[in-house]
């Protein structure tokens, strides 16, 4: 049984971690606003998949106490990679690997830079999760994970994470393909994450007008044409897909939205400007509401 | 002498139509909302060309009461251009002209349905002008008119409207080329206008927001390039002078954003929906700012 750490226990690595916990692996939490909370009352899961609490949780405030673990999970906002070499050092310490669940493009190469690229896997996670209190997680709908190496293939250390994430309740899968899942991410991403903020929106109340589903439509046309002309395929009746499994999402909140609104840096660069970055095309649209959200982030933080 | 009729007195039709009766000329307006205290009180002008009063305007609630005019003024936003017939037949019964000094596109349909092209003249305005109580006129800055038959020329009747306007102290100017003179106004109003409403912000705010910035010339190239597709030539250095003049102009907010923030509808189709079906080119940013406008304004109205 594999051992795991969890960088970043919010929405996300929260939810998850606490699913590995109690199906019995040995998962090693780094908190920081919460540490106390979380030492004092554990963490507190509400989920689809049924509620439940770990009630002493492995956690730490300093991630240079935790013990070399065989995963390393990095589920913090891509907004804090900056610091992430320092986070990973001890946890990756006996050659265990690094799986980052983290949204947007080319957001691994601090893990890269410091395990090398054969011990880093990525992938996405579809999932609407939003931490509601200090170490309480509200699982709203959805939860796969998709990943596998980042050099495009699926090896037996991915598809034995994969098992172990089946076995604890995780709707989990390996991919040979990251980059083209990164790409299907983003085209909901971009548009729903992007639109959410520029237009103060949940989800719900997007995908109930006309005019957000034209928008959203025409994001995600750009999206799928950025990807294509990097050589990625991306099915076709995805583009569709995009938009009719949101119609079909619960009421949510983004999470760039959530950001926004607490005055926290929003996932620009790793969302938007990376992409933009790598297509071969002009994606106009997709540069719009990029600048719509620098500008608006810019204001919210002066 | 001309005699003059405005049909909405507002920031733009309160403010010339009060510089020409100033001047001497009979002038007579169609009010609304604001009849009875300009009855009680007059219209009050406020001006970077000097303060003064109207104490006695010839005022009407009712279009059909007002006296037949060498030339009347169209001086309403074009959300209410579909009244516009009936309010035109009177001061129009004489055989006088209508000069539509309103924004965007195609904006004519209704005038030239009741008095024909010939007796139809159009223009623009550049102008920093709002009305900040019931016949009280706040004029900030610029308050340029270009203006020429609708057909494309400009002639004696045309020059001798702008004579008058000169000597009223109104810097008036035509063109033989109207189709022009709307286009180069879209490339401020969609960007400006847009973004305004969009991003909730006066255009000193937009202005001075590098983000903002490029937003804008996004928007004003893509405009320029829609112009050019149907043969419509702007000299290329419009393009910066665009954002340049925005630069000098004094803080402002601009008509849809003031429309927007008071629940009225805004001028989506004149200013959005007609120049890009008019357009021979995909304007893919303007496309997505009229849809992000048409979203905000349908959730504004429920």
């Amino acid at each position: 049984m594999n051992r795991y750490a969890i960088i970043g226990s919010g929405a996300l690595g929260g939810l998850y971690g606490a699913m590995l916990a109690k199906s019995g692996h040995e998962v090693h939490f780094l908190l920081r606003s919460d540490f106390q909370h979380v030492a004092e009352n554990g963490l507190k899961i509400e989920s689809v998949w049924g509620d439940f609490e770990i009630s002493h949780p492995h956690i730490y405030r300093d991630a240079r106490e935790m013990p070399a673990c065989d995963v390393t999970i990095i589920a913090t906002k891509t907004t804090q990679n900056d610091s992430m070499i320092d986070l990973l050092a001890a946890p990756t310490s006996g050659g265990g690997v690094v799986l980052v669940l983290q949204n947007g493009l080319n957001i691994e190469s601090n893990a890269v830079e410091l395990v090398g690229h054969d011990r880093v896997y990525s992938g996405c996670c579809f999932l609407c999760s939003n931490k509601v209190g200090p170490g309480h997680i509200r699982h709203l709908d959805e939860g796969r994970i998709v990943f596998g190496r980042l050099e495009n293939s699926a090896d037996d250390i991915a598809k034995t994470i994969a098992g172990e994430m089946i076995a604890a309740g995780i709707p989990a899968k390996t991919t040979d393909d990251v980059a083209m899942v990164r790409w299907r991410k983003l085209m909901w991403n971009i548009p729903f994450n992007g639109l959410s903020v520029v237009l103060d929106s949940s989800t719900k109340q997007l995908i109930e007008s006309e005019d957000a589903v034209a928008l959203a439509i025409q994001l995600v046309d750009e999206v799928y044409a950025g990807a294509t002309s990097i050589g990625i395929e991306i099915p076709a009746d995805q583009k569709l897909a995009t938009i009719e499994s949101t119609r079909k999402m619960v009421p949510y909140d983004s999470s760039m939205r959530l950001d926004y609104l607490a005055g926290r840096q929003m996932e620009i660069e790793a969302i938007f400007d990376n992409p933009i970055a790598a297509s071969q095309i002009e994606m106009p649209s997709v540069k719009m509401l990029r600048n719509q959200l620098a500008y608006l982030q810019s204001r919210n933080r002066s």
